[in-house]
């Protein structure tokens, strides 16, 4: 599995999902999941994606591979499940996110409904989903791929590639460019504490801005 | 009005709509209603459904009959309004959830909009809707039909039909189903408590799963 | 800039915008704006409007005029910004918040998105918009009038109109009508609070109704 230091894990930690968005922008890379809330408040995921295929279609029970997924998953990662937006059904509940947080997975993304919410709640697991619902995916939905390259709202997450989440969104930094998306993350971070001290000292905004040379 | 005993009442309250869904799911019943949330968190309603059926026309206030409705329910019964989905205007507000509150009305599910919702919230009243609008339902919709069969999502409901509702949704149990639904959600309940045992203990949970020969 | 004695505006914050929504049905105006969320719960704004008119399309930087928009707003009055519903990238966040909040600022009011959640969370500034994302608006969202009337969801808003929000929604008061309105809303929480009272001593809110000549 790729993975990523403890150092940028701390750093990408620290700066929310707005400043890595104004980063990816910079460079030109298309890389915000919007859409997809946060069951608790106040969360805060980074790590390693482990992706997920799912499908929505009449099928058994032995094709919904959610645990033989999370089996695999390392800790650390954040699971990635896309299930094409359908949330008529659910790809992930209460007793995995137990396990889940038991085995040390940073978080759970998906891109379609869960189930056991105040489970979740009660046992404080990120998970971020476009909906809700009581419906279990036995029977609904299909895992077609484990680990392999998936695509969100034109999104293409590769495994290994850098997930963090928080109130805002999700964002996915491609693994080549962690480093140089953490860098100019950085610099902006930088420049807005700048704002914010000259907001705090009572000046206005667009005075802060142009002092700073910068536009918020 | 068909009642159901404390003892059925009080077991349903301890299992979740999902452990019902998957119960309704083994008995192929269509018993579950999405999209509805509930105006107060960790919120648990269980009770017979009263039936409302309303439409959104032009009309004049004397046919928007929510207090006559309220004035008929009987005490630990639900009232479910169905108002189609329409959401530009409210059915049921603060001084109704007040009244309820005090006549022991066990919870109200909405299939439109709702108001007043600090009011509800400061009571702790249990309601559950599509969405929040400031405005009237008077003269913008009217109630056809008091007690009689409604359909809200496919999901046919009876007067005295069994409701359920939490953080993840809201499920509706025949009358004639209620007991054999509440064997099987208590089996279901029981094998899942020994996944948990085990994943707790530290077991993946996939072979938690292949040990007790089930799948969550 | 209209302004409004504290008298009034103290007045309309103690009145719920479902009380105001059910003053202005009285009239005829078409005033309540649904859809919008406030970020923090249990908000409530009450001021005159200044308004900001922004487009989404592919623009550059120097067009996103937010904090000129920031500089000319007057402490009290509420920034009203229409981009027309458009969510997929911000138009107010974090810093923009802070300073909004040193300059007394009432708060924001956005048919569109927002940023910088969690920010804006603890500082408690009242922002309301229709979606988060971690988008910048910035190349994306052009400001096309500072204010001028604009128009959501059918409502016209001028500048200088008094805007309510709360839990329930958004509602704007034509200037010229906010007496007027007053009036006739509290006359409403009047007769609302004598049926509080008898549903209170245990009436049947319908034979309340019938008692006091209402229907709520």
């Amino acid at each position: 599995m790729r993975t990523y230091s403890l150092e940028i894990l701390e750093k990408y930690r620290r700066i929310p999902t707005t400043t890595i968005s104004d980063a990816l922008d910079r460079l030109n890379i298309i890389g915000v999941i919007t859409g997809l809330k946060p069951i608790i408040d106040d969360v805060k995921i980074v790590g390693p994606a482990f992706t997920i295929k799912e499908i929505h279609r009449k099928t058994n029970t032995s094709e919904f591979r959610v645990t033989e997924a999370l089996n695999q998953a390392e800790p650390g990662s954040i699971m990635v499940f896309d299930v094409g937006g359908y949330t008529e059904a659910s790809t992930w509940g209460g007793l995995a996110s137990l396990s889940a947080k038991i085995k040390g997975i940073e978080g759970v993304v998906v891109n379609g409904a869960v189930r056991d919410i105040n489970e979740i709640r009660k046992i404080k697991f990120p998970v971020f989903a476009r909906a809700i619902t009581p419906i279990t995916g036995k029977s609904r939905i299909a895992t077609v791929s484990i680990n392999t390259q998936i695509e969100i709202n034109n999104v293409r997450i590769s495994p290994g590639d850098l997930i963090v989440g928080d109130g805002n969104g999700i964002v996915v930094i491609p693994y080549e460019k962690v480093l140089e998306v953490l860098k100019i993350a950085m610099e902006i971070e930088e420049k807005e504490e700048k704002v914010r001290i000259l907001v705090m000292s009572g000046k206005p905004i667009i005075e802060a801005e142009r002092e700073l040379g910068t536009k918020i």
